[in-house]
């Protein structure tokens, strides 16, 4: 099952380090890419781009004009559009059946405005919490919920940089 | 039993969004507070603030000079110091001793610059993965597991606003 992560309306400079701290939090929690509108950041694509080479796997950034054209051709190919937002349904009461069903995922997150008519456009829109807090938080429970876990445990292929973990102390291997 | 978060190294303006994302994160997922070091921040205090009194809760941000005799105190006073960091045990390894543990719990998070002698004086290094991504990601999901998920229905007391989770669209009451 594919699960792609859609990030609305980047903001050059402005949302800098939260847009790269998401990218990097959909990598490493197991989404295979990252579909991004707004303004295109090429600085934040070459970043991105030089962990995957480093740490391994085939995380892909890609940037596109149009969200809605995005979240409807989702959902016309057969995938769900899940909308992380604080005013959805709590995560705890959905997640079975959005685990259970088979369908990809496109997994949407706002930064500061997001369009009111997302809300109608997508399958579900899910809270994790109903705080305000981070959407790099929101997403990063909502991948280790969907993945159950198993995230945490998940080996990037061809990495030249692989941490063994310590008790006390930084352990890398770098295979050439 | 108290869990207290520990910021350490905030640079103004540069950290000043991924510091306010944490300390939501913090207060969001059930922390008590946070104890923060490096440069005073009266923007985000008065931001952390703001919320809390909307949103509700006891939540409290401090400022101190010393990370360092703060770990100290903390383990000299009979709690743990939990360092969240890439390098450490995977948290899927550890987090049931930490859960079981009743002492009170002080997570420690990093900026860019963490001094190496910290992996030493904490009771834990801990990784939410090995892979490179966001102290936000990182500490949500260690407290997401710590508190075993319990947090996502926490209830907020004396909150002015309370969002109603909808399906679709939003929906806020609002208290006087």
């Amino acid at each position: 099952m594919e699960v792609a992560i859609l990030r609305i309306g980047h903001r050059y400079i402005r949302d800098g380090r939260t847009t790269t701290h998401l990218f990097l939090v959909a990598r490493a929690f197991g989404a295979d890419r990252v579909i991004y509108t707004g303004q295109r950041d090429k600085g934040i694509e070459g970043e991105i781009r030089e962990i995957t080479e480093s740490w391994g796997g085939s995380f892909k950034v890609v940037h596109i004009e149009s969200w809605e054209s995005t979240v409807k051709k989702w959902r016309e190919g057969g995938g769900e559009v899940i909308h992380l937002t604080m005013y959805g349904l709590p995560i705890q009461d959905v997640i079975g059946k959005i685990r259970a069903s088979m369908r990809e995922k496109l997994v949407a997150v706002g930064g500061a405005k997001v369009p009111g008519s997302i809300y109608k456009l997508v399958d579900w829109n899910v809270a994790v919490t109903s705080q305000p807090h981070s959407e790099v938080g929101a997403l990063s429970v909502f991948l280790h919920e969907l993945f159950e876990g198993k995230e945490l445990s998940k080996s990037f292929q061809n990495a030249k940089l692989v941490i063994m973990p310590q008790s006390k102390g930084k352990k890398v291997m770098k295979k050439s």
